[in-house]
């Protein structure tokens, strides 16, 4: 990375004052150090380097957009995550209350929405229809997966005569921005395109963290105590719960150092062997002979070696991942055979509860930042862009940076050694 | 039934005066009516019988062991449930705080633990070990399912000098305890075997409710609530949730009444066909046509019928239910294939995590009723019983009656008219 | 009490059918025993005396009122509890959806909003504005305190054409019912009065319970656990709990059985002492002195002798009650004063918390339950009586007899014998 | 602030090999910039000046004391928080079952448990003793207020022969243990103070936050939504909280934001008038006059102004703050005399019960990452040092750096400017 790749595209100068009534805005100049560690014993380096660094997220005192004469959308895409409707209504209420944007529509079922052919209609979003939604779960909008036709959708906006699109998404949907945003600038349309991150997974590049998370954790470590309840109820019970995260093992791992229950963790960074002298199958035989019972986390992602052979895809291209959940039960009842211990496996995935609970508080205020720093972006014509939290700060992102690689629990770091103490478990590759 | 089929019995007369400094007993002539709805055009029938009545629970003035004399048990059986815990901390208390029996032990992993070859340990119940389990899930004793050899109970009962043992379980731990009793009554022994209810199905005969189900539905309820933001959140979604309940639909119609968001409730009571016009995948695609999403509870022992060909027995002998959460997401999936509709399907079985918890507070309060009312049994002598709770009022029922049928969801009460008013669903049958 | 007292006036004949599609209607002939607890050796008694019973509450094959042409009303009074916007929303969809009435006016903030004077318009109740009210506490048509003019409020019924009104209070606002209906009489009008039962304290006669009694002792048993984790955070540390409850202990019973921490539970209907040998602070002492922290729950009503010197009155005309909590505060403090104790005192008040929350799932199903039965005895023109649950049955009672006395807790009775074991708490009177 | 000011002391030179068995030590060189905010105008100035660091945290390679060998010690002091006993746990299970050291003793009730004329016994922690204290509130070693005898404590530290003594409290906690530390150096005792910050009302300065403050937050955020639904359930009703917050406004600003439906926040940092055009009451009539409802939040530590007069003092010689809740409940009571209107205010003051639930699972992770850190910190002769979180990394910092002063809501902020769009509230002082 390098300095250039820090820069957040704009539509323009921004010549209109901002219409809000507030003691301090932020100034373009004001930029926050990426890299926060430093050696002081090559402090050569240090003073020698200018830092990269990121800008500072807030409210500009000169805008691009006059806020009265603009159209604005909404989009959510992917899988459901406590927080959106907060973001949803955080979006709604900075843009009209305080920028004074007349119109904010909701497109409906993610990218779809876009596209003419599907027929959703736009939902016009008020007061009354978002008052109450930050206390339900999912989102009031609706979402789908995969991609849609880049220009259809660039079409669409246009005919609606959208200014700014705020797309609260992951990944897949950031990719998604970023190919809209290049078709906008084929067609030098003054449109602003907005990332709002969405993983439940928390594992999106440069971001401290993303909504949702610590929710979902809080839900897995109660399911994970009942898990740890119902293993210790039966003659070597074993509790699985598979948690989300497909590439990155952070709702895996902070639940189960929350939990403080759990024997086996398995995340898809660190690699594990089932079979073999100081396999989990033989770790797990040692633990039911001393204890009678044990507890699993396993990530979705985890393991998907083991399924090498049978690949399959879902409809937007991504690889359909093998249940390792199940896979885990199937070969652990076979294993078992023959041992002198029959264990009594409680496997439970609750995924789907976990992610479609209403935010929790401190999940709730940080969506309520998020959203109202995506519309300081887009009524300041910056472009391309998501809104991140980075070293306990609010920034504006490249989505280039963002999608170019994963955050990841580091098999070397701190977190992963915090789970290996808690769980006494062996390095099992 | 006769009025003789509702007698208690008991290992002999009463003749220790009870320990407990209280301002009531309840004398053996006490009993509650069972039957309390009357037609009052049909005065004469209701003047000229005797009605028939149970057994009111509570302390006895005379008892027939005593306490400071004699050792006592505990045994937990069948899969988990919200409250055990409470009912063990409950026994414990009042055997050795009330009446001051110096020995309770805990029987490790149901019926398993009675049986020497297993070579589980017993655990001596104390202040310490017991002072907070009430406020954890499952078990603390362990659980096991299935028989074990009546005689060789006995046996052990006989060794350990055992003089009352609580049998906290269902259906099969009910009936295992009456050939407990018979063996008992064939040796002549002076051992009482007291029933504590455990079903959170909720379906056992004479019995208002059992410990746990309300903090189940309570459970249930949320995960519901989830599943229909599920379901809203993708075009055509449809929330799928399993809940426990295999031959009653108790759990999915009180959850369903509760939640106030499913579209479909499917229970054991009330068949419905799949195919066909008027059958659930017609009414499916009626409602997804009219408003894109759905919301469907099923209780596991619903629509058992399309399994008939491929029966499969426990080790115990239980019919293995299929999985109709699974069989439904299947069927539906390929029902609307060529439809122009595709659903997407968020099927949630939550069961373990709904059973593991701890107890709410008004089962807290009722399991300890139910055990202080087991204690009070037991020391009198009786025998061969359940504590059960009938017209608000607490009772001592023999175990046949208890086991001779079950509580159902009756198809044309007001319970099913309820739901079907809460859901709007056709009849499908 | 005698048989013409337990039978509920009627409006006239009816001969209406009922619109209802189901399976079972209730016959007017069917009637619940009151009484089911019999002595066996006085059998001669109950052979001889027709048993005195309740009518069975439910829905009739011929209704007075022809759905399709009336007007009805909704109005709550009093204090909140748990669980009015799911009896506002039974009530609506019960009449609205399976009656069929078209006009279901939500009367504002109590009787007040039935005096014009006080200018609250009506709330019209719809499908939009009832439909997610059972997610919320409080109630969404407000509710007040005290009397208004009978006359008037008669006058407004008859003006705005309302032919069943709904009361959902608690003894005031059911005395003011029946005086309403006594108007009503003497006009001749044929406008039925509806109660439905509200009292978070769970003492009116004849009610097996009240809705939001078991959420709020859900609540409050988590006050409690808090506050003895906070007693025992210090040295002499005392958490003392001041629960709702004006003349009855229910809630604070409940709790302190459910919590099982708590070491005195002090209520209305067992008077203690403080002062002198075995009163409450010579007691407090004694623990103080052997544990070094105390639990104390109390309901709002207990004590209040100790303030009889300077008793105030409400704008109701009630007694207006000391504050006990504060009270007992002062009294601990002012008593350990040179005793070489100094109590650390924390006093939670959680009351208008407790209340204000949404009800529990099987809170839900119960309100559902009342509303759709008080709008079966609306429909078919019963008036002047209250929907209650006795002996686990629906049922309809003459107002007369649930507010001529109150539901206690007996101090001789089970209740008070499990509190007096669970807290070890002596005899302070 | 200079950079010697943020060099934390150690007891000397490092020669025992660290126990841990982990892939990853933290280098003394590696440092964390503090601030990390630049102006990229002004180039010169970032280049020129080597950036002021603090230590980052974690395990070091060699150790100072030798883990076999060393006898350690826990106090926890002033108000509970959630989460204390996470602390708890995760200093002993790193003491014990990382770093093998023998002995770690609970001190009880605060410095109150170093001086032996209280009396009150060490606490020896075990596995057994501490492994489900994280599912609890409160702090199982207890905690008091107040300053002990500087020279006392360091006489018990020596005679009990306690290396590392980890100190769990706020501000009055830490200059406790600077000046143990400095009597400690004067002794030249190689004995180790390490402080873990503890202030639910996350103000301390060089802290992201502080545990305990997310689940405070969360909770108080429950109340608030009941009080919202009491102020709504009475005409002219007015919900009044008051929550946490001596000095510093987060938990009723976070609070605020997360409920999204205060009309009125006071905090400490913003001074407001009570009388007068444009003050609380006027505003405040406005509002009732608009909307019959209003709902207001206060930290404890608001409007100390209007209480001048009396200023009380505790036995720590603290100001003994005023009840801003019962003086605002009065002044707007009399208020409103002779307006026409009545307002029914219900107050709330939760804070026992919010601190003394156990910690939510984010809060969990955090104290065992803080925990682990302290140990580490304790074990390389770190001393006279807090253990923080700067920046997303956990940090040690002088205890002097973080006494001198207080974090504090900005009224310039983005916070606060939040709070006044969420609240809608104007100007008040």
């Amino acid at each position: 990375m390098d300095k250039k790749d820090t820069l957040v595209p704009n539509l323009g100068p921004c010549s209109v004052d901002s219409p809000l009534d507030i003691p301090q805005f932020i100034d373009e100049s004001s930029r926050m150090v990426i890299d926060t560690i430093i050696d002081v014993n090559e402090k050569k380096q240090a003073a020698d380097r200018e830092p990269l660094t990121f800008e500072n997220a807030g409210p500009r005192k000169k805008i691009f957009f006059n806020p009265g004469q603009i159209r604005t959308a909404i989009v959510t895409c992917g899988g459901l995550c406590p927080g959106i409707n907060n973001v949803i209504k955080g979006l709604f209420t900075t843009l009209y209350f305080q920028y004074g944007v007349k119109t904010v529509l909701g497109i409906r079922y993610g990218y779809e929405g876009l596209i003419p052919g599907f027929g959703h209609k736009f939902m016009e979003l008020s007061h009354e229809n978002t008052d109450d939604i930050h206390e339900k779960g999912g989102s009031i909008l609706g979402s789908s997966r995969g991609d849609q036709d880049i220009s259809a959708m660039v079409d669409t906006l246009v005919r609606e005569n959208i200014s700014v699109l705020f797309t609260v998404g992951g990944d897949g949907t950031l990719r998604g921005a970023q190919r809209i945003c290049k078709e906008i600038a084929k067609r030098k349309l003054p449109i602003a395109i907005v990332g709002v991150p969405k993983t439940v997974d928390n594992d999106l590049n440069y971001m401290d963290k993303t909504f949702g998370f610590e929710t979902a954790v809080a839900l897995a470590t109660e399911v994970i105590r009942g898990a740890h309840w119902e293993a210790r109820g039966a003659r070597d019970g074993i509790g699985l719960v598979k948690l989300m995260g497909r590439d990155a093992g952070f709702i895996c791992t902070h639940s189960t150092i929350a939990s403080n229950e759990v024997n086996f963790c398995l995340i898809p960074e660190v690699p594990f062997r089932m079979d073999g002298s100081g396999g989990l199958l033989d770790a797990l035989h040692q633990r039911l002979a001393k204890r009678h019972h044990a507890m699993i986390t396993v990530s979705e992602g985890a393991g998907q070696e083991f399924f090498k052979e049978d690949k399959k895809y879902d409809s937007s291209g991504n690889v359909r991942y093998g249940d390792i959940g199940a896979y885990l039960k199937g070969r652990i009842m076979e294993y078992f055979k023959n041992t002198g211990i029959t264990p009594v496996i409680k496997y439970i995935d609750p995924s789907y509860y976990v992610r479609s609970m209403p935010a929790s508080a401190s999940d709730a205020v940080f969506c309520m930042m998020l959203a109202q720093n995506a519309v300081h972006a887009g009524m300041a014509g910056k472009t391309g862009l998501v809104v991140g939290r980075w070293n306990n700060l609010f920034t504006y992102i490249p989505i280039e940076l963002v999608v170019n690689g994963r955050k990841k629990v580091d098999p070397n770091g701190y977190l992963w050694t915090m789970v290996k103490q808690a769980t006494g478990q062996p390095d099992m590759d």
